[in-house]
C-alpha cells in the first residue's frame, strides 16, 4: 500500500464510520422522535436530517460525480433555519432519501481511485490547486466528516 | 510540498479548526451555563468539558509525547457517566486546564515533522504497523477530531 493509498484509506474509513454511526441512529429513531426539538427551542431532528442530506448532496458536483439530486432541499434545510419553512418533506420521505443517498454515495466513492481522491475538487481552479494541493477531494470528505459528527452528536440526544 | 506534507496539513488543519471552534465556544459560556444539562436528563456541559480534556490528555502517550497530565480526570470523565461522581473540579478549574492543554498540545504538535506524523502510534506494535500502516499518529488526530466535533455539536446547545 502506498502512502497515498494509506492516507486515502484513513480519511475514507473515518467518513464511512461516521456515516454508519449516524445511519444506525437515524434508522433507530421513530418519526415522532425525529419531529422533536433536541433541546428546548433548538433544532428539530427532522431539520438536521434534511440538512445532512442537502449538504452531502452538494458533495456530488464538488467531487465531479454529477449534479445534486435533492436541490429542492436547499431552501428549507440550508438557506433557512429550522421552523422558517413550514412545508417540509415528511420524516419518512427524508429517511428514504437518506438511505438512498447513502448507497449512491458509497457506489460512487468506490469507483474513485487514489489519484482521483488526490485530485482537485471542482471549486478550486487548476491554477490555484497547483499552489494549494491540499484543496483535493479528500479534503471535502474530511470537512463533511467533522460536519456529520457535529450533528450526529446532536441527534443522539433524541434517543 | 510533498504529498505527505499535504496530507499532514489537511488533517492537522482540521484538528486546529475544530479545537478553535470548541475553544471559542467554551470560553464564551459562563460557569453557570456549563453547569446546565444540554437537554433534559442529558450530559451537563461540565461533564463534556472534563471528558474532552481527559480524552485529549491521553493523546500524549499515544503520540509518544510524554505522560498524561490530568490522569485524575479519568475516573469522573471517562470511566463514569455524568452525575455518577459527585466531587468534580470546578468549571473554572476545568476551563484553566482546557486553556493550558490547548497551548501545550499546540507546542508539542508543532515540533513533530511529517515523518513523525506518519509513524506508528504507541498502541500498535512495529510488527502490526508494518502490515497496517494506516495506524499512524495522524489517524489518532483524525479520530480525536471527529470525537471533538461530536461533542462540540452538543456543547453549542448551551448557548
Amino acid at each position: 500500500m502506498t502512502t497515498n493509498q494509506t492516507m486515502g484509506k484513513i480519511i475514507l474509513d473515518r467518513w464511512e464510520a461516521s456515516v454508519k454511526q449516524c445511519d444506525t441512529l437515524v434508522n433507530s429513531l421513530s418519526d415522532e422522535q425525529l419531529q422533536r426539538e433536541i433541546a428546548p427551542g433548538k433544532n428539530r431532528g427532522i431539520y438536521l436530517l434534511g440538512h445532512l442530506i442537502a449538504v452531502h448532496d452538494h458533495m456530488l458536483p464538488l467531487l465531479d460525480l454529477g449534479a445534486a439530486n435533492y436541490a429542492e432541499l436547499d431552501e428549507a434545510f440550508i438557506k433557512s433555519p429550522d421552523k422558517a419553512v413550514s412545508e417540509l418533506p415528511s420524516v419518512a420521505e427524508l429517511k428514504a432519501m437518506w438511505n438512498e443517498q447513502k448507497e449512491d454515495l458509497k457506489q460512487k466513492f468506490d469507483k474513485l481511485n487514489t489519484d482521483d481522491w488526490f485530485g482537485r475538487h471542482t471549486s478550486v481552479s487548476e491554477e490555484d490547486f497547483a499552489k494549494e494541493p491540499h484543496r483535493n477531494k479528500l479534503n471535502i470528505i474530511l470537512t463533511r466528516t467533522t460536519h456529520l459528527a457535529y450533528h450526529t452528536g446532536q441527534l443522539v440526544y433524541l434517543k
